[in-house]
């Protein structure tokens, strides 16, 4: 029915470790009142490292928002080009079997939008179906396979190619001085990932099984952005954490009704790094064993939260360590709305 | 299968007259070097009266990204309840008989988006599936359709709400004084328009048959946006008239596939209104009957180009003027890429 193939990761050249980015943080706001909070609290996100799409010299002036959108789209259509033509090979594909792209991508704007960019650039055919998303945030990389799925379930066969964007650091606000503000400066990184949706499941990976989604009444302030003259202020609001034991009960029912067994009795999962205590609350609210989510938190030491590029980082991961056949798995994904994005699928 | 309901269409209080707008420009430029060709220019545009979000002496000063976006904001979550509750009604079904709900705007940004809005203000069902789509301009509401098309076709019996909400007036840039710049900000208006595609088939409308999509290699720079400090500056090359003969060949395709037929042996069209020369264009190219269009031009006249609103408005009108049970008919827009989507189907 569908099978998500290898993803490809692309990470853009320049980094910075956690302490660097406190050391700039600290440059910008030397009096700040709550700054040893601060810093505790970036020291405790468990981020080690980040990728950026320009040096952080760069990112700590602020350019405005013509320029910024500029580099989104010169290093958008370089990189989405890159990490989509690996998607493509990883699956046993060429581009002339591509039915439908999607590019999810919330840190930068375009239109036409990458998806354009990308019939072009790899000379897709000319009814290539488009699906750009931008208001999904984190969750749109699991929305993303879940709408290739119901594509794929509309026209069996078809190839989806999806490619999850993310510059984070080109809405880093050097002026905001909002605690929140700090937090996710530190916690969101670049990255550019990429996988094909292969509905004759003639390959390798993840086979589709069941989704679901979940969204939370009354919860658009959880995370939020607001667009001002000077870009994308992005909001995250300490009550997110609480979303978790709301969402597990709906993760738990989409899992017995697939697998007539609980997440934990999972081989594997692929969680959204939403951050640190996502995934804490993740592992308490399925009483999973914490090792089932090294490779989440790995890639959230690696790279920082990268958004909508995350659950295709973690799939790469697995493929690196890959399950046996017939393996029972669980992705999922969070972002604003409150909303969840939760698939369940078998490793072939 | 699926079919598309009576719309909805709410139109915002403000309105100008054409000849109001040119005295409007004529008060920002009164030096313009191409005044006297702008001006004819707009009143061969053949729109006579648009809606405005907010007076037109409040659109003429830039009051920036910031101010905008909270318009946008108050606005859109205002207006798109009202529509889409209505376009519901239309349907005879309730709010909880809503699956999915895809939002199509380009002319303002909000995360979470407005359907986040729409299932906290409808009280939707906490498994409503979001498609917000921003970057697909005015092809976006014929890509709604498509798109709630293969979800039905995934997910017989399910419901698609779709709202496609345009403040056009927003992105209006009183400062650009390029000629395309002066027949955009007279072109295009502000609308919101709604409907639900009912997967049951048990309501009045347009029966979704077949439908496709069509991308012109190398053309990204016929519509698109810039994204600057002062927000979204629209670009409409000319070369975009250019584009209809390419397109009018798949219309023929997808049309004699399933109707064995030539598009102008269909009873009815719902076609995008780009603007006076792509509704000739497409009379000439698919050698329709030039009255096959009037509804097009009616709502061009009365609104201006709407951007994705268009298509629902267009179809409203043909529920005004029903045809008989079996007609057959095809709907298309035009947008960004260059991106044509296109859908047969049958009234019923």
């Amino acid at each position: 029915m569908a099978t998500v193939c290898r993803p490809s990761v692309v990470l853009p050249q320049h980094t910075i470790s956690q302490e660097q980015m406190i050391s700039e943080l600290d440059k910008l706001h030397p009096f700040h009142p709550k700054r040893d909070l601060a810093f505790k609290m970036i020291r405790n996100t468990q981020v080690d490292n980040r990728h950026l799409i320009m040096p952080i010299e760069e990112l700590t002036i602020h350019t405005g928002l013509t320029h910024r959108s500029r580099i989104y789209e010169r290093e958008g259509r370089r990189l989405s080009t890159e990490a989509a033509q690996q998607a493509i090979e990883n699956a046993g594909l060429t581009n002339n079997d591509i039915d439908m792209v999607v590019v999810t991508s919330c840190t930068g704007f375009m239109m036409p939008s990458l998806t354009a960019h990308l019939i072009n650039s790899l000379k897709l055919k000319s009814d290539t179906v488009q699906l750009p998303i931008a208001q999904l945030g984190c969750v749109a990389g699991a929305s993303a396979i879940n709408r290739a799925f119901n594509f794929c379930q509309a026209n069996p066969k078809a190839n989806v190619l999806i490619v999850a964007l993310e510059f984070s650091s080109l809405c880093f606000q050097p002026d905001n001085v909002e605690l929140h503000s700090f937090i996710s400066g530190a916690l969101f990184g670049d990255a550019v990932t990429s996988a094909v949706v292969r509905g004759d499941d003639l390959a390798k990976g993840l086979r589709l099984q069941n989704q679901t989604t979940y969204f939370m009444q009354d919860s658009e302030e959880y995370i939020s952005y607001d667009v001002k003259d000077s870009g994308f202020h992005f909001t995250l609001d300490k009550a997110v954490m609480n979303s978790i034991q709301y969402v597990a009960p709906i993760m738990e029912m989409l899992n017995r009704r697939e697998f007539n067994a609980p997440v934990a009795d999972n081989d594997f999962v692929i969680f959204h790094t939403g951050g640190r205590k996502i995934l804490d609350e993740l592992v308490k609210h399925l009483e999973l064993a914490p090792e089932k989510v090294n490779l989440s938190r790995e890639s959230l030491s690696q790279l920082g939260n990268v958004a909508s590029a995350v659950v295709f980082d973690v799939l790469q991961r697995q493929f690196d360590a890959p399950p046996t056949d017939g393996s029972k798995g669980m992705y999922a994904a969070f972002g604003p709305g409150f909303t969840a994005e939760i698939g369940v699928g078998v490793w072939q």
